[in-house]
């Protein structure tokens, strides 16, 4: 058996421009796929194709499809829909999802939508979207099944029976008072092998603490991971039980953040095949800025103008200089963002962290220093040259080590996402040191 | 309630050397931590530290804390543990952790553990062993709960009670043959919610394809997150029914590859606080490289000295147009990772891409020129400088755009890891490509 390059072929088959498939072609393959799938073929579609195969999809899976889309492909797509048509298509979907769709439109249009719906599930919904996004509030669904602490096993057995079939994903039922406290949480295996006449009381886990609901998403995924939890109650401030949390939400979160993170190192925020005028805009901002600090590199050149214009070999060279100390910059950056983005570095290591830097720093320092003094040599048969450009590496280097230590603690600090405005601010810092110590040694030594 | 804060406080206070914690005090503190909240303190402590706190770590605790620690810390630690020691203590893991920790180890420390067990462990260890680490086989354990398709649900529901408790995260029981083939499952809730006189033949579920034990690691994460499961099914190539593997293992494997992602990008393998001397050796590699291609930019330098003797503005200048390309090629390279990534892109697709990052390339070049140029301008009053930059720079974006597309695409299907030759080889690209166009225009119009 091998499903995924099966499935990866009915992808490719399905983006095959020359393949020239008839449309009953295509229904069919979208037909055979889930609406995970699905999704998954939209996002690998350039724009056009994409809003063909949007056309294709069954009307009852477009609600699935659009939940499972990422955000940029959600607000594409999202333009094409009528209020109508999108009201109904939602309608189905689960809180969290009518909520992350919600959240997408102008406050206007979302209004218009809410005003469509049955007045209980405007309430709900409306309730749903006063938290932000990224809190726990935003992934909560309220499909929760709870019981009363009184209650025989033998009674919570009957209930469940009663039911068509429970939500997804649920490995626990929650235990509330009359008035809605969460009280504690029964999960269903336990339910499963306990002595059917105790009584829930007697049988229920009371020291697992629910999520709360202005809870940061990313300690949500936290604790999940912590614990192996598949879902957990979520309570606002007076231990209300409001609803639950299920691991396929805090999967996406995890997914999203680690999307975020590899994006944001390279100052972009696009879907794959974003069209060229967006995808262009979400880089601009970040050539921008690499333009304005490199012509700040620049500056530092021209102040060696005189050695430069003397010893020719200096700007032959300046530029390995300013690239090593760049990429050993984005070493010690990228260990930092991910320290930071793992909660593993706090005041307490950080005077270890800096001082491992330094000697990583120094030790391969040296090593790299008789690499570029002895090609240096070899290239130029200059000695003076060679010690010279070995010694603006160590210092260039031992810059690097701090700047990326220093550089996403300080933007942190400021609120700012070390891991977007990061690079641009460390390799400056690493040009800029570079050019000055090689040129700046040039000066003293060969002036 | 704040527990993630609370947490990070405990953490805070057990690593600061300065409050001068009495062993009381700090095994006080680790006592209040489950096994992830264990593993995550050694994680964020520097070795020394680290060292002491696992001494500090309650025997019993110690399996299920090394399980959960990254590679390179079990690695670390494994070397101050005896073969007796580490043979009692992995010997409550489940069956995946035990092979994770073993594959840590030499062939013959690995030998000597395994034959201080009993030979029934022995033969299940040594077959789960047979799998590479990134397979289905390297996540599967053997917890199944299996019934036979001829029961009713009262029978298996009254099996289910006769047990203590049920294995971690079982949502579902599978069924299977008198020869121990799948043959479908049986989620919990469904048991819960069916008539008891059915049996299992007449409610199992048939059409979920049970994943394959030589299957890659990726692939099931994907099966997982698109089918939202919680556990699933392994099985041979027989269709035997040789365990599962559950949503937990599978999300460290979500993890792990978004880290490995994140670090391959800037060169490196190593955690956080790992000594001086190996994190440098993690890092040196990657910098000798850079080291080799930044001559191959300055080789290219030195074919420009007569005009570089002549235009001494042209040595300022130059660094700027290399720089910008690095950032722009940088940027598709990083969309076209996570492209290969999240499997996106394929041979039908591809061509507008290219495209599409050609146009970005020219869209973004036409704003930058213009602003590189006014900048120049500015800076030098020299129009034909000015307008030979911004050439310059088009020419480098594109060659970034052409650069960033197909070198991750060609790495990969040399079967090398596009996210850690890529960065370097795209800079090279672009160093080079930016050197020649802007001192190439300059000798053509300025000598």
């Amino acid at each position: 058996m091998n499903q995924e390059s099966d499935k990866k072929d009915t992808l490719e088959i399905l983006l095959d421009e020359s393949a020239n498939l008839s449309i009953n072609q295509i229904k069919g393959l979208l037909d055979k796929m889930n609406s995970a799938e699905l999704a998954h073929s939209l996002e690998s579609s350039p724009p056009k194709q994409r809003k063909l195969l949007w056309s294709l999809i069954d009307n009852k899976d477009e609600g699935d499809v659009l939940a499972d889309l990422g955000d940029e492909i959600q607000q594409e797509l999202l333009l094409d829909i009528s209020n109508e048509e999108l009201s109904e298509i939602v309608s189905d979907l689960e809180l969290d999802e009518i909520v992350d769709i919600l959240q997408q439109l102008p406050e206007n249009r979302m209004k218009m939508i809410l005003g469509k719906m049955s007045s209980r599930d405007r309430t709900r919904i409306e309730q749903a979207l006063i938290y932000p996004e990224d809190s726990a509030g935003g992934l909560l669904n309220t499909d929760v099944i709870s019981v009363r602490p009184n209650h025989s096993i033998e009674v919570v057995m009957n209930y469940l029976r009663a039911q068509d079939e429970l939500p997804k994903n649920t490995d626990k039922i929650f235990v509330v008072s009359a008035e809605d406290l969460y009280l504690g949480e029964l999960s269903i295996t336990k339910l499963l092998t306990s002595d059917v006449n105790l009584t829930v009381k007697e049988v229920m886990e009371t020291d697992i603490t629910p999520i709360n609901d202005n809870q940061d998403d990313k300690e949500v995924s936290t604790l999940f991971e912590r614990n192996d939890l598949v879902s957990s109650a979520v309570v606002d401030k007076n231990k209300k039980l409001l609803g639950r949390i299920t691991i396929d939400d805090v999967v996406d979160v995890i997914k999203e953040d680690a999307d975020q993170n590899l994006l944001g190192m390279a100052g972009i925020a696009e879907d794959t095949f974003q069209p060229p005028a967006r995808a262009a805009r979400s880089r601009v901002f970040w050539l921008s800025m690499n333009l304005l600090t490199a012509f700040l590199a620049a500056m530092t050149i021209n102040i060696f103008e005189d050695v430069l214009k003397e010893v020719f070999f200096l700007a032959v060279l300046m530029p390995v200089v300013a690239s090593m100390g760049g990429v050993a910059a984005t070493q010690t950056l990228t260990i930092v963002l991910r320290g930071l983005t793992l909660e593993q570095i706090n005041s307490s290591n950080l005077s270890y962290l800096f001082k491992r830097e330094l000697a990583v720093s120094i030790l391969n320092g040296i090593v790299l220093a008789n690499l570029i003094g002895l090609i240096t040599f070899a290239w130029f048969g200059d000695i003076t040259l060679a010690l010279l450009i070995s010694a603006a590496l160590v210092i260039n280097l031992i810059s690097s080590g701090i700047a990326g230590i220093f550089v996403p603690i300080i933007l942190r600090r400021f609120k700012q996402d070390p891991a977007i405005a990061g690079s641009v601010v460390v390799t400056t810092v690493t040009d800029v040191v570079g050019f000055i110590s090689f040129l700046g040694l040039g000066t003293i030594f060969l002036l």
